[in-house]
C-alpha cells in the first residue's frame, strides 16, 4: 500500500530529451537503488522540460515537502544547459563563475590536455552559497545547495557524483524487500488472501506484479512476483515465508528470490 | 530551449515498485513515442507512489493543465490496485463494478477457462460516466474520464491499450527530429556557435547530449549527440545541415542520423 514514511527524497529529471522519448532514462532507478541502503526512499520523481520557470517551481515545490530533492541533467555547457541558473532563481540566490568551481575545472582540463574555451568556463556557475560536488568522471562539478544535490545527466557521471554525496545524507530506517516469484500465478489467483495479509500486516508493505515474458516464438510465459518491504526484518521473514506458502497452498511453485 | 508548445500530454506512473528502483520504467518513453507522430508532447510525467490522496491530487493538477493525461498502473486485481477509486474520488464521482466492465471480462475469462473470482470482478470497477479503453492482452479494460486516459502498468498491456486510445486524441502539428552524431566531439568544443546558431532559429529546439560508450576492457568512446526538433521540415532539415558543417568545420566526423 505504500505508505511512505521515514527519510524522502525526490527526483528531478531535466530535460527535453527524455520527455520526448528519445532517452530511456536510467537515473531514477539508479538514485533510488543507491539511497535505499541508506535508508532514504524516493516518494516522487517528476521529468520536465528545460523550460527555466517549470525547473525553478518544481524544485521549489519539493524541497519544502521532502528531506531530500536530487536534480539531474542541464549542468554542461551549451545554452539548453539552464539548471543551475534556474536552481539559483528557485532560491533566489545570484549566480556566477566561482574561484573554486573554475579552479576544479582548469585543473581538470589541464590535466586532459583539452582547451578551456569560454562555454566550458560556464560550467563554473554555481550559485552563492552552494558546495561543489566532485564529478570524477569529466570534472566539471555538480553542486549543493540547501538540501538540493544538482547533478549532471549523463548517468555514469551521476553515478560517480552520488560518490560525493553519500556522506552528507542522513539516513533513516532502511527499507528492505523480500519477494516471491510465482510462475503461472495470476493475480486474481491470489487477491483475496493477499489483500487480507496486508490488513494483518499494516507495517508491512505488500505489492503483487504481475510479469508477461516472451520466451520465444510469440510463446509467452506469466506469473507473478509478490514482494514486501518492511523496516523490520523478521516481521519481513515471517511475512515472506507465508506469502511463499500461500503460493504452494493454491497449488503453485513460489520460490523465495536469493537475491533480494 | 524547449519551449513546448501545441497539443500537451502529462504522464502519472503510479507504482511503488518504479519509485523503489525495483523496476525500470519502460512507459514514459512508449507512450511519448506514441504521442510523438500525432503532433502531442509529453510536456511533464511524475512517478507516484500507490496512495490514494496522492493519484488524485497529481491528475487533478496535471488535468487542469495539459490537454491530456495518461496514467499507468494500478488497475489490476489485487489491494494495491487502487487507482480506479482514486481518480473517481479525483473526478467526485461515484464508483461500482459496473456491467458493461463486467460483461468484457466475464467474456474474455470465459474464453480463457479463467475462473471469475470476486477479485477479479473488482477490476470491473469504473468511474461513473467513464468510457472502456480496450485492453487486447488481458481482457480486463482501462478507462477514459475527462481528458484522463488510465492504462495497466504492464508495459505489453500499456502499448495494447494505446492502439484503443489513438482515435479519441486530436493532435496538433507534428515535432519531428533530426540528429548528428559526432564522434570525438566534447559539448564545449561546439558551444558557442551552437548557441548562436539557437538565436536564429527561435522556431527549432536545438539541444546537444553527450554520450560515452564503453567500448570494451573500460575503454571509453565520446561524443555528442546534437539534436534539432522543430514542427517545419524545411527549417529543419537546414538547421541540421547547419549542424553537419559546422560539426565538419570544427575538424570532426558528423554523421546526420538516418534514422530520424
Amino acid at each position: 500500500m505504500g505508505k511512505t514514511s521515514g527519510v524522502t527524497a525526490a527526483v528531478v529529471l531535466i530535460g527535453d530529451e527524455v520527455l520526448s522519448g528519445r532517452t530511456q532514462d536510467k537515473n531514477l532507478i539508479q538514485i533510488a537503488q543507491f539511497l535505499a541502503p541508506l535508508g532514504i526512499n524516493v516518494v516522487e520523481c517528476r521529468t520536465i522540460p528545460d523550460d527555466a520557470g517549470v525547473i525553478a517551481d518544481t524544485v521549489n515545490a519539493l524541497r519544502a515537502r521532502t528531506d531530500y530533492v536530487f536534480t539531474t541533467g542541464g549542468i554542461g555547457p551549451t545554452h539548453d544547459d539552464i539548471t543551475a541558473d534556474s536552481i539559483a532563481a528557485a532560491f533566489g540566490v545570484p549566480i556566477d563563475v566561482r574561484a573554486d568551481a573554475l579552479e576544479v575545472i582548469e585543473h581538470w582540463y589541464a590535466r586532459t590536455q583539452t582547451p578551456l574555451t569560454e562555454s566550458r568556463k560556464r560550467m563554473a556557475r554555481i550559485p552563492e552559497g552552494a558546495s561543489l560536488i566532485i564529478n570524477p568522471v569529466t570534472g566539471a562539478p555538480g553542486f549543493q545547495i540547501g538540501n538540493v544535490f544538482v547533478m549532471a545527466g549523463v548517468p555514469s557521471i551521476t553515478r560517480g557524483m552520488l560518490e560525493d554525496v553519500a556522506h552528507r545524507l542522513h539516513g533513516g530506517a532502511v527499507t528492505r524487500s523480500r519477494s516471491v516469484k510465482a510462475d503461472n500465478l495470476r493475480e486474481g489467483d491470489i487477491a483475496i488472501p493477499l489483500g487480507e495479509m496486508q490488513s494483518r500486516y499494516p507495517q508491512v508493505s505488500i505489492g503483487s506484479y504481475p510479469y508477461f515474458l516472451e520466451v520465444q516464438d510469440g510463446e509467452v510465459k506469466r506469473g507473478t512476483h509478490l514482494v514486501a518491504r518492511a523496516t523490520d526484518e523478521r516481521v519481513l521473514d515471517a511475512v515472506i515465508r507465508e506469502i511463499a506458502d500461500l503460493v504452494a497452498g493454491l497449488g503453485f511453485a513460489g520460490r523465495i528470490d536469493p537475491q533480494d
